[in-house]
């Protein structure tokens, strides 16, 4: 009699992924070098010590090992089975192995979710399999899992032949296959090892966020690096990630989908639909997760991110970088990618510089501290190093070396090896970009931990990225964001949410559709709408008329709407006319709230009129948020600098506006209410200290 | 008797920089190790054939060579002497060098320009010395100047220390001495060579521009490589630059300062002024030179740069990518980075898809060709590369190849070497990007001259960069731009200027200063202003009011405008007031021309309003542009795109801003005339068909 397994979660599934006591390898070939024979080879190579059982109903043995006819002939029932066969055979060998009490399930096959709908059956097949048994899969899709420290390298990866693989203490969980050997192999010419890598195909039951969250209590995973093709399974990413930041276990990812035409392609390439770049941005940052934006910072941010400390909540963060080098063309190239990230040079403060010339440096003039060709002896950069790092005025320090680091590291490249371990024990971050071409100082620096890059790229965003990590925001646990559907609700209904809300909005009167408009309790000129939970998009069949001047004009107006509706949108039954004065601010904004189907809920706001059409001009932060972020929001929309009192100009009431953001975003708690999405377009932006004022508003509730 | 060497260019000079018969070393150090020992080291090293004589007044003989006690000992006269002595010494020696007729002088020492007024002081005493000599100088605080073909290392930097130093067909520039080693190095550890490289110091006599022009009739040298610390000796450089274009020898260029830190930091190291980076880019972008913006595409890029061909004058550029990959999340990162550029990723059209199916290939869906790991196959990718490379619909083919690249070349690196030989022979370009650590790849695709990247921002950098390169503008010569100080004329009399050269501008009248206004020509309201050549920041005198609305305004008007002069500006004495009847556009704009001391002639184009606060909108080019430089501008500045009839918003009149732009950029064919900047601002953009008009302008004359 079979029993059913427990479904696996946290350190039982960690076990299970990562150091399962036995593995069915099924189909796996006779030939090493197919993908198919691979893992078998790997493991063998790697001295993994567990129990392998090659699978294979054709052949007796595999690369010179017993083969078994099946599951079922095996002494017993392995933990993990990485499935090696074809796309149609899956379904049943899953079910096979679940019906056997196999734990996890590893899926190579492609030709899923990602093929078209034949494929998306397969899969959705495979998820209720899964589901209804208990084992836990990964993949399909999935080229497999790699445990360094055990060699378990259940992969198919080419890239896993490397002999020597470093070993190291972060584990890489990536949403492509082929990037784990990528990665591997750019991090074997650094010197950069890992403590694991996961290439998680197409998570129909195992997402990326699980799956890392599952390997939290290792102790031997000090970090995680994220390859993300888009923002899925945000829910379990997004527990992953306030978890990890608990443990003071940094995150740092890389997202594809910056460009258009990469979104679509993750689109196409994985069957799942891309969402929005700023708010997958918004997304990472409010989960304390790091985003670099340059390929190699993904391999060489983790020393960084262990040094520098992420600042308490509501205060800012380390921003301040000196600079000492021994070419200042160099230097001159991480200062220009430094600068065009927001990141400032700061000069040594005169202390500092009396400091520098009593111990006999040669300061030199400048934001950055230039040592020149004079200046590359081991004493001076030692001298310099020591004096810079114990200074209150930098918040890290880059040191970046010129020709010496490649034929000389004993000049230059060793005191920041000595200074950099030192900065370990407690001092503030010292980091090297290393001019020339100098990879065994580069490996010498990476196995010292002190961070170290190649690009002057690479080290500015590193460093940026490093410098904009915060804690993860406040939020409320949320078990994720499904997409049903949702309706509008009437503008009327949208004010006394807004008004419950606190977000103040315009006065307004409601009539009956076919009533005749009574005296109004607010001045004219006034606005005319249609107010209909069925006509959520007034202006498109004339459902708005504004300016009404007189009492006669309204009447002449709301027969004329009447028309407009009776002529456009002839099926409808509106309830009610809404009657509103006419409001002119000092500039428009666009704010809005949004459960996102990956991010969860997000707050927006967004500069109106042509700002919003001609510039991606507008700042989202996840939900809720406090004066304090929305007031950060409105500091990161350009168009909104022209109401702080800028040359001169009349100052807007951006105090209203923080409240009127941290209001709306209350919905985030309010989950009982069922608001998918609420918009407010415009919000006038009054003189300061006369308010804002919403004079429309679209809700849909689920 | 000593005769004056003749003032060396061109050729001659070439012959003297880079081929001389004898060099003299002043300075010369005993130990190779020390910075003034290694000229002669690498010189020995590098079996340079020339006489070399070691000068050293405090030794009989220099690293086992007999050394000379003075240059007037020396048994001829050097074409060439590397000074290598103290910045105290250096005046009498190049005095020295000049008066016995050597033909170069190359100065090691700092502490000129960059170092302070005492610095200065030296340069232009050097430079005087020069000029009445003839002599020409190299530097100072050049590291010297490296001819791989003969040998001659005549350089200061110890990346030289390389042995095998691998020759190539580009000549590398830069402002940085240390850069050129740092190239070097990188160039070495990817089989990239040189033909030669200068570093230019403080180009107190031979700037970049005119050492570079020296070099263009040598057959060795097919392009060149530029590491700009910022924009300098223009008129140089941009005569360089046309003529290298006209003889199709592309010019790649790093250029530092897009971020003030890195522009202030160019100012301190060289004592040179640091313009506006933005400018510099126009300049660069006019003069044929391809910016790259990434440290690695500076030395990858020039692969590319022999293949992709420039658009005749006037025609659009290349701009599809075809991508194909064995690895869908590495091709991703490149299409990423593609798409932020601009780049646009073109899907095979249905024929081309047709023939690749005929071939056997598995084509899949979507914008990449992703072979999948079942397509790293040689017969596969020869196919595919084969039927892409001859599809209409791309002007450059992209493969992107995963780990087969570091274990496998023969898989998919070899195709792409054998069709990237073909792609030479006038097919389109192929370029590949490596997604492993794969450096025996990048060195094979390298010595077959296929462009090849190891980062997808380089790859994406030097796509991006190749493909906006143009043709350079049609441009008068210039000379020099010298700062000569320029004074304002009165608005009445930079109408008039406006008037001849056809700009729009509002209808004007100017009476004199204390008249009484008479009857106007035009409507009220009007403006009023103060008309001098004294005043050319009106509004800060309270010499503006505006909106006048009657003649008993139009009186008060003037009288308040004299009382505010009067208190304001109590020593000027104003010749007229002008009056202007009230003008209001779609749109206001600033539209500028000005003589850059660096750049020469530019006109520029800006939003007006907040636009041009809170967003670096404008579009800057060498002037004088024609009708269709003047649509690209237009196109180039988003606030504008908001007049071009967007979302059914009313169209402004772009045609005649275009106009406008063109004829005001004239003024770069008028030296004559003497305007060094004329701003226009605001220029007011009506609806579409009604023309724009200037109703304010600034003239500074020289």
């Amino acid at each position: 009699m079979i029993t059913k397994p427990i479904r696996l979660h946290g350190s039982a599934l960690a076990q299970a992924l990562l150091r399962p006591r036995s593995i069915a390898l099924i189909g796996a070939s006779d030939d090493p070098d197919k993908t198919t024979g691979r893992p078998l080879r790997f493991l063998r190579g790697a001295g993994f010590a567990g129990q392998v059982y090659p699978v294979n109903p054709h052949r007796d043995s595999v690369q010179g090992e017993r083969a078994w006819a099946s599951m079922a002939d095996l002494p017993d029932v392995p933990e993990h089975a990485f499935i090696l066969t074809g796309t149609d055979t899956v379904e049943a060998v899953v079910r096979e192995c679940a019906s056997l009490g196999v734990q996890v399930a590893t899926v190579l096959a492609s030709g899923f979710a990602e093929s078209g709908p034949l494929g998306a059956a397969r899969e959705a097949a495979l998820g209720d399999l899964v589901r209804a048994s208990g084992m836990r899969l990964l993949g399909p899709s999935s080229l497999g899992i790699v445990n360094t420290a055990n060699g378990m390298l259940l992969t198919a990866n080419a890239a896993f032949a490397e002999p020597d693989l470093p070993v190291g203490r972060v584990f890489v969980a990536s949403h492509s296959g082929s990037m784990i050997g990528a990665l591997v192999s750019r991090g074997k010419a650094r010197g950069v090892g890992f403590a694991g890598l996961v290439s998680v195909g197409g998570e129909a039951d195992l997402s990326l966020g699980e799956i890392c969250a599952a390997t939290l209590d290792d102790p031997g995973i000090e970090g995680y690096l994220l390859f993300l093709e888009s923002l899925r399974h945000g829910a379990a990413l997004r527990a992953f990630a306030i978890e990890a930041a608990r443990r003071g276990k940094p995150v740092i990812a890389y997202k594809l989908g910056r460009s258009q035409a990469a979104a679509e392609m993750a689109a196409t390439h994985t069957g799942a639909l891309a969402g929005e770049d700023d708010v997958a941005d918004a997304f990472l940052k409010d989960c304390g997760i790091a985003r670099v934006g340059v390929l190699d910072a993904l391999l060489e941010s983790f020393p960084l991110a262990l040094r520098v400390a992420l600042p308490p909540a509501g205060m800012p963060g380390p921003r301040r970088v000196g600079v000492v080098t021994t070419t200042g063309g160099g230097a001159a190239m991480a200062v220009d990618q430094l600068g065009i990230r927001n990141v400032t040079i700061e000069a040594p403060s005169a202390p500092t510089m009396e400091r520098l010339r009593a111990a006999g440096v040669d300061t030199g003039a400048g934001r950055v501290l230039d040592l020149t060709l004079a200046g590359t002896r081991y004493e001076v950069m030692k001298a310099t190093l020591e004096i810079m790092l114990q200074a209150p005025e930098f918040d890290l320090v880059l040191a970046v070396v010129g020709s010496s680091a490649r034929f000389n590291p004993q000049l230059a490249v060793r005191p920041i090896i000595e200074c950099g371990n030192a900065a370990l024990a407690g001092a503030k971050p010292l980091a090297a970009l290393l001019v020339p071409d100098a990879p065994d100082a580069l490996v010498a620096l990476t196995a010292a931990g002190v961070p170290c890059y190649r690009t002057p790229e690479s080290c500015a965003d590193s460093i940026a990225a490093m410098f904009a990590r915060r804690l993860p925001a406040a939020l409320p646990p949320i078990d994720a964001y499904s997409g049903h559907a949702a309706s509008p609700i009437s503008e009327a209904a949208a004010y006394a949410l807004l008004d419950q809300l606190g977000v103040p909005r315009a006065a307004s009167l409601t009539i009956p559709y076919a009533a005749e408009p009574p005296a109004l309790p607010f001045d004219y000129p006034v606005a005319v709408k249609v107010c209909s939970a069925q006509v959520p998009h007034k202006t498109e069949v004339g459902g708005v008329i504004l300016g009404v001047a007189d009492p006669v004009s309204l009447r002449a107006a709301c027969a004329t709407l009447r028309a407009n509706l009776a002529a456009r949108a002839p099926g409808v039954r509106p309830e009610e006319i809404l009657i509103q004065p006419m409001r002119a601010g000092l500039a428009e904004v666009l704010i809005g709230y949004r459960v996102d189907a990956q991010a969860g809920p997000i707050i927006m706001l967004a500069a109106g009129g042509i700002w919003a059409e001609v510039a991606q001009d507008r700042s989202i932060r996840l939900a809720p948020v406090d004066l304090a972020g929305a007031r950060e929001m409105i500091a990161e929309v350009r168009a909104l600098q022209s109401l702080t009192g800028l040359r001169g100009k009349v100052r807007g009431d951006l105090v209203a506006l923080a409240q009127a953001l941290a209001a709306l975003s209350q919905l985030a708690l309010k989950p009982e209410w069922g608001v998918r999405e609420a918009e407010i377009n415009p919000l006038m932006v009054m003189r300061e200290g006369q308010g804002v004022l919403a004079v429309d508003a679209l809700v849909l509730k689920a």
